[in-house]
């Protein structure tokens, strides 16, 4: 079967017939858009590189993050807990951000030196210009001024999670700090390369729950639900079966 | 009399005295604080320069603007027509950003190459990633999304006007062209002697109208009715008949 790579639902150059995307089983692909995935890394568990390491990877690199880098974190989900571990790999001293302090041994596990609770103003005043790069991982409408008072001058918050409507703001912190806010959507071929090898080299995973086909429903319930701090990946082998 | 530089109802550190600010006839400042007024400067006219000069100055060159930089400019007050002239200067392709066309023509004196009306969706998406830089110098509360697609990739728009409350936005174009939204607020000390020699050079000034100190009030009610495109100076010496 021929199928446009990546596209659900588009119409197939060849036969027609709708594509199936992520669930086609095989695909043609123009040379240029093939990865290279390392043999050392898990093929189950790399798959979220793809979407949540690249989406995170992108803005650490195009924000010159490095070692001595000042990178705040907000959010400990899919994406968060990516952006925090190669944020650590990159040499960057990393601050997760979070509405509770319950996360935060998981945190420290992905490599985070603290966790911030952003609901604890004495908290989050104490940590006033301390970020150079903040990773917004927020996948919901909100107001982004309270995190900008963290960042140092010329700092910038990256919105990474919420693609749609944001709540009113204040350009108070933006203008006290000459601070910025930008948005950052996945990222090319080549930087995807990059984070697959990067991953390798530092052996990072993104955090797995492999599922079935038929579980997906029950997957998905558990992510309205919130909160997780994992992906889940189908085991496409499972598709014959259901 | 002495009164601490440029603080208007402070106290006076010798004297306890409420201090005058800009209204003092002699103050005592420390050499660090001192400007240089080049002697080509007509004394009335510069005075803005120290506001809306440095204002639009410092932005400009914090995002690097130079010969080929393509610039958007919105509004064309006492900032904005400041923005042209300066960035006209350093060799940028200026374009004016305006509700109505009213102002076509003042804004290709000051030297903009074109006037895009922000109310013509057409004329509005005809330039979409079309700039570096926008100076964004509307002074009340708006949304700053409408101008972000006119940004090319990592452009960025840089907020000078509002100082405080800002409408709903919206993330897609923040994402979908890595662009960013920066604030800025006057400027340095070194910078702001860098813009008075650079007005001196390029023989830039702003447009002023002076006036007494009893015309203050009705100056205020222009002001109020809006969209003036100069600054009102005090002559100072009008002090003494009032």
């Amino acid at each position: 079967m021929k199928a446009w790579v990546g596209t659900y639902s588009g119409k197939d150059r060849v036969t027609g017939e709708a594509t199936k995307g992520g669930y086609a089983k095989h695909i043609v692909v123009r040379e240029e858009f093939v990865l290279s995935v390392p043999e050392s890394l898990d093929k189950a568990a790399c798959a979220p590189i793809l979407c949540a390491g690249i989406t995170t990877y992108s803005p650490l690199r195009t924000f010159n993050v490095g070692p001595g880098s000042r990178v705040g974190v907000i959010g400990l989900g899919g994406l968060g807990h990516m952006a925090i571990k190669i944020a650590v790999a990159m040499g960057a001293h990393v601050t997760a951000i979070s509405r509770s302090a319950d996360k935060k041994d998981q945190a420290l596990e992905y490599g985070a030196k603290d966790l911030l609770v952003s609901k604890d103003d004495k908290a989050m005043q104490a940590y006033n210009n301390q970020f150079d790069v903040i990773i917004n991982t927020i996948p919901v409408k909100h107001d982004f001024t309270p995190y900008l008072p963290l960042l140092d001058i010329d700092g910038t918050q990256v919105l990474v999670g919420q693609v749609g409507e944001m709540a009113e703001s204040n350009s108070v912190p933006l203008l006290l700090g000459r601070r910025r806010v930008a948005g950052s959507l996945i990222g090319g071929i080549a930087q995807t390369q990059e984070i697959l090898d990067f991953c390798a080299l530092h052996n990072i995973l993104p955090k797995v729950e492999m599922i079935k086909m038929d579980e997906i429903n029950n997957a998905f319930e558990r992510l309205k639900e919130g909160d997780l701090s994992h992906r889940f990946v189908i085991d496409m082998s499972s598709l014959e079966v259901a």
